[in-house]
């Protein structure tokens, strides 16, 4: 199923999650009442929801336990998922202490660098390991998720040693377009350009 | 005319500007090759490139430079424009000691906290002042846009401050919805949600 949902919807899931939880009453709640309080249209709410296994009830709504239930299980949340940081400078070291990660089942579990001043330390209980045994590291760690906090001119390299290491989900934050093989998938978060963009609104 | 692009069409400007500035030939390029280039439709390609001032040339392409030219000017990466980062955590400092913001004319001026052990101190040449003084020193720096870089709980008040302040456009790291009112416009980076997202695409 997962296969056919939109990924504009799929980038909508972790809000309406994010919202649920943010609700202290644990009633019912109805997908109109959803899209008021995300400025979205109803319809489109209804649609995204119906992707997951949330069944909403006529002139009730949703259960707001079950739907966070449904979201979660959806997001895989519940399913824990082993996830490295490359490169270790400032933004490295500051998602190796996020812990946001925890809340959609997956785990740092270390990062990468080639500074051996860096290797050997430890940020946020996460040990840096150096970036030249990446690949046989990547291996014992069992991690399919990576995040890359790399400069831009080094990206493409490491992104083509974690596609041979079987790490085929890259979250990207160099702001340089990725080229990987079919299979693999890049998403990309340009926190410059984001700005720019943001600026550029009326 | 910025006001009548469509979202999803100025999310694509800074992917084309990052590709043509890794090309080293300052030749004429076409939209189906940026198109291939990029994995994109080249009609779609066209339709963005057509907000931006640039003159694509039937059979020739547009001229790199030129388009170059063009999507800077539209992304405003030649007007200077003042932001300051809120909450000088390890995200807040990450941020602080980027370069990439200069690229679209977007200069980092400071950060603030309610931290006393930081207020005062300077990262990446950047003084960070006591979150009780924002409004004012805000003001003073004549700052429009705001990076949130606080915990989910505290984003919410930040955010009331920041538009009282007249900053309007603010960059929202936490994850949560912030409500804000007509006119002021809040964009939402949520690294751990984009992070499941991506694990959870076939």
């Amino acid at each position: 199923m997962k296969s056919d949902i939109p990924v504009t919807s799929l980038q909508r899931l972790p809000v309406y999650l994010n919202y649920l939880k943010t609700l202290t009453s644990d009633g019912y709640i109805s997908s109109g009442a959803i899209a008021r309080a995300l400025g979205m249209g109803e319809v489109l709410v209804r649609k995204d929801l119906a992707y997951t296994s949330a069944q909403g009830r006529t002139r009730v709504g949703y259960s707001c336990g079950e739907l966070i239930a449904a979201l979660e299980d959806y997001l895989g949340c519940n399913d824990k998922k082993k996830a490295v940081i490359i490169g270790a400078g400032e933004l490295g070291k500051a998602l190796l202490s996020y812990g946001g990660f925890l809340n959609y089942g997956i785990e740092i579990v270390a990062a990468f660098d080639s500074d051996s001043a860096k290797v050997g330390t430890y940020v946020g209980g996460k040990p840096i390991f150096d970036a030249k045994n990446a690949k046989e590291k990547i291996g014992e760690l069992n991690a399919r998720l990576a995040v890359l906090c790399v400069p831009a001119r080094e990206a493409q390299a490491v992104a083509d040693t974690l596609v041979d290491c079987g790490v085929m989900k890259i979250l990207n934050f160099a702001p340089v377009l990725l080229k990987v093989k079919d299979g693999a998938i890049v998403r990309n978060i340009d926190v410059a350009a984001s700005l720019a963009i943001l600026s550029s609104m009326i």
